[in-house]
């Protein structure tokens, strides 16, 4: 599918009035941020940017894209014309995929001229949200799983086809081990995994036929389910005799899949019987509406299930706050000089200017992040030096001596062509990995997660409240007139 | 892109092993149902079908399909030729899009062979799923919204670029008239819309060039947005000044955009002001994050807002319940045999059997719904008969004399071929509206709806009663094993 209209009319009614005023080619940096960690979290997984680098590479109108954009009567020949020939050929500088990231922070900046660099934003906007919100909600459920795996099992509830694809791919960057999805498991190189239906186990005169029907169909690789009549009285006790049944014939039972009921207490009684019966290695598989809260809870009464197959509510993002990422993304400068969105919220006021992100962290063995500093481009954060907090002007700190520093974002696009190759989903996902490691204390916490410092250099904040002030003379009059 | 393999991976081991044991051909039946209405409301707008269809059509396992399923070392050549060969030979029995829907309906069904009608569960219910749920959401914000107009603005927060398309064909379908995304303008033929970003208002030196410039690219679909520094004191006074330039020049303004702020305020004084400067004929559009919670707050206090430009919450269906149709896919019959799933929840043990769902209303001219019963396939409601609450057997009403009976589903495939050509998305969204308007007091309202009846006939109740009853008395000693 041709994606290049995969964008709000905005873009293109403005593309055409750049060309109009012939500012088209004005050199302009937009920045991507989002607002609020989602979930109510102590962070975000950066994830959804080779697919958008992918877009970026390829974008181009074909001639059907054209003749429909013609039919709405709303672009002159040269808005065509300058489409038809369309490449993007900006500079693009980001976050790695898997990247622990925070609120306010300028996650990707784009560079190039004005017209190509805001065509591409709903795009991009759509890559990158829902890819780093299932991402984000990924970890926090494998984070509760401990060393117990998660397994990504959405497809029938994910949002369309495209919904189900991405949210597997975005799903392994934040810690999901396999996806039950076979297109997923196609296109992403995956490893994939399931078990069986209650309408096979319904298929059978009874459970056992089910169950030792199966098993001989794969018996290196069964998983069975317990649950369709009574997990404790009926499926356990049949899981069992197949299980002594395939051990007859050299092979072993993989596993049980508990689907309702109370998962903690059906785990603890599973476990019990089949190590009674001497199958100590036969895993327990839990489904069910499951998130990171239920895992939480599970895992506090000490349940044992070994794999946990999540599927709704990691797949749609489900959770405080609403299913989306409220990534926005903003012209910070246009020909040279730094621009501002203004806001009655000094929130939602946006950060001028081209920018890098530091992050400063202990030296410990751990590495563990201490503090991110957003700067001017070209500057760097000084130990000693003041840097203020983005929501609130009169809240500031000073940097600490003795931190690492490392540059957060590197260029990873120039002139429209990818700097690098992209990196496998299972190097993104162990970068997410050894990056949610070096978070500090509380960062992971589901409830009341501690807040991590971003800040602004001085010189950033200066030139904001230069920029913010210089706006707000301009205004006539005192009222403050978004609100009252 | 060839979606054959949207599709979780026990589906096609189900089918493998109904191979081995050469029941693929046993004559089955599933139905599509959900356990509880979407967003804690009174109803559900039905949709998907067409994409589900439209799959269901062209399903076919190619060449790269069948080279990975064969790398997976999972399927013997038996289960790989019947795939080479798959084509879906099924009957389905649906409820029309844009239909009002009910929790615990059978509104899709399926029936064919046990192998072809197990395939086929991911996608059928990833798009049924989906899109009734976005459909719903729509629904629900259009009648907030009353005759004001809702738009689709999600494009950047949708769930994959997918989830952008299918969402504006959802959202058309429960009630709004256009969507931003040019891409689902394009497929569906939806009218497009949009206005212009911050950021084309911070390209100029001040806002007043910057409408100026916009005016004249677009004199004739010029809504500006008059946010970007103070709505009050800038923006709306500088959108009077072009639009009175405009209308100078033979055009008029379209419209305004208020994006931040106190909504319900803003628009009384934005209407006031263009009243008072001779431009009553200029909409107001709103925009930020809103719901039907949102617009029905500002409808309270008479909010002048023509136009509620819809984004995140409306695409990703967010709200009570979270962001999915919990929509299920039940085996119900097996070799001319009613099936039935257990579970220690009433609410979760399937309706065995092929059914018919009818729909009793009111003979008044509104044609209001009364009640819907469900009964086995072939039979019919009768008056003074008991039906009974599916979700607690000792619930009972007596089916009044003199209600209008209308068979809520039609066949709509047979032998895997569509029985009519697609309806226009403009037909759909009349249907919708026409049987919304249908529903009884109470249940359009957001909090606490009036819940609508669906029972089941006598002879349906006591199949389920006797299935129930058959599948306890075969299970070993007396406890609830689901629970404790």
């Amino acid at each position: 599918m041709n994606l290049s209209l995969l964008m709000d009319l905005y873009e293109l009614t403005m593309v055409a009035g750049y060309l109009r005023e012939k500012k088209q080619d004005e050199p302009a940096a937009f920045d991507l941020s989002f607002r609020r960690n989602p979930f109510e979290g102590g962070y975000a997984v950066f994830a959804g940017l080779d697919p958008a680098l992918d877009y970026l590479e390829n974008l181009s109108f074909g001639a059907e894209e054209l003749r429909y954009l013609e039919s709405l009567d709303l672009f002159d020949e040269t808005a065509l014309d300058w489409l038809r020939d369309f490449r993007f050929r900006g500079k693009v500088t980001a976050a790695a995929e898997g990247e622990v990231v925070f609120a306010h922070e300028p996650l990707v900046t784009v560079e190039g001229g004005l017209a190509e660099t805001q065509l591409i934003e709903t795009a991009l906007l759509n890559f990158i949200n829902f890819q780093s919100l299932v991402a984000t909600k990924a970890a926090r459920i494998a984070l509760e799983a401990g060393t117990n795996a998660v397994v990504e099992f959405g497809a029938r509830r994910a949002q369309g086809p495209d919904g189900a694809l991405g949210a597997a791919r975005a799903a392994r960057i934040g810690g999901a081990r396999a996806t039950s999805n076979l297109l997923a498991g196609q296109a992403f190189g995956l490893p994939v995994a399931g078990t069986q239906a209650h309408s096979w186990i319904m298929a059978f005169p009874d459970e056992l036929s089910a169950f030792r029907s199966y098993a001989t169909v794969f018996p290196d690789s069964c998983i069975l389910l317990v649950d369709t009549y009574d997990t404790l009285r009926s499926g356990l006790p049949h899981a069992i005799e197949v299980a002594a049944e395939l051990r007859a014939q050299g092979h072993e039972l993989r596993g049980i899949r508990l689907d309702s009921g109370d998962l903690a207490y059906l785990s603890h009684e599973a476990r019990r019987l089949l190590d009674d019966a001497g199958f100590p290695e036969v895993k327990i598989l839990a489904s069910n509406d499951l998130d990171e809260h239920v895992v939480a809870s599970i895992r506090k009464e000490d349940g044992r299930i070994d794999v946990y197959g999540v599927g709704t509510r990691l797949v749609t993002g489900a959770g405080e706050g609403g299913s989306a990422l409220s990534g926005v993304y903003k012209l910070v400068e246009l020909g040279g000089r730094p621009r501002i969105k203004m806001s009655a919220d000094r929130d939602k006021c946006t950060i001028p200017g081209r920018k890098q992100l530091w992050r400063l962290s202990q030296t410990d063995n751990a590495r563990h992040f201490e503090l991110d500093v957003i700067t001017a481009a070209g500057a760097s954060p000084e130990s000693g030096h003041r840097v203020y907090d983005p929501t609130n002007p009169i809240r500031y700190t000073e940097v600490d001596a003795g931190l690492l520093v490392e540059d957060v974002r590197s260029v990873v696009m120039e002139e429209g062509k990818r700097v690098h190759a992209a990196k496998s989903l299972d190097d993104i996902a162990a970068y997410a990995q050894t990056q949610l490691a070096r978070l500090p204390d509380g960062s992971q916490r589901l409830l009341n997660p501690h807040v991590y410092r971003v800040s602004l250099s001085a010189e950033l904040h200066a030139l904001r409240e230069a920029l913010i002030e210089a706006a707000t003379a301009a205004l006539p009059g005192r009222a403050n007139g978004n609100g009252r």
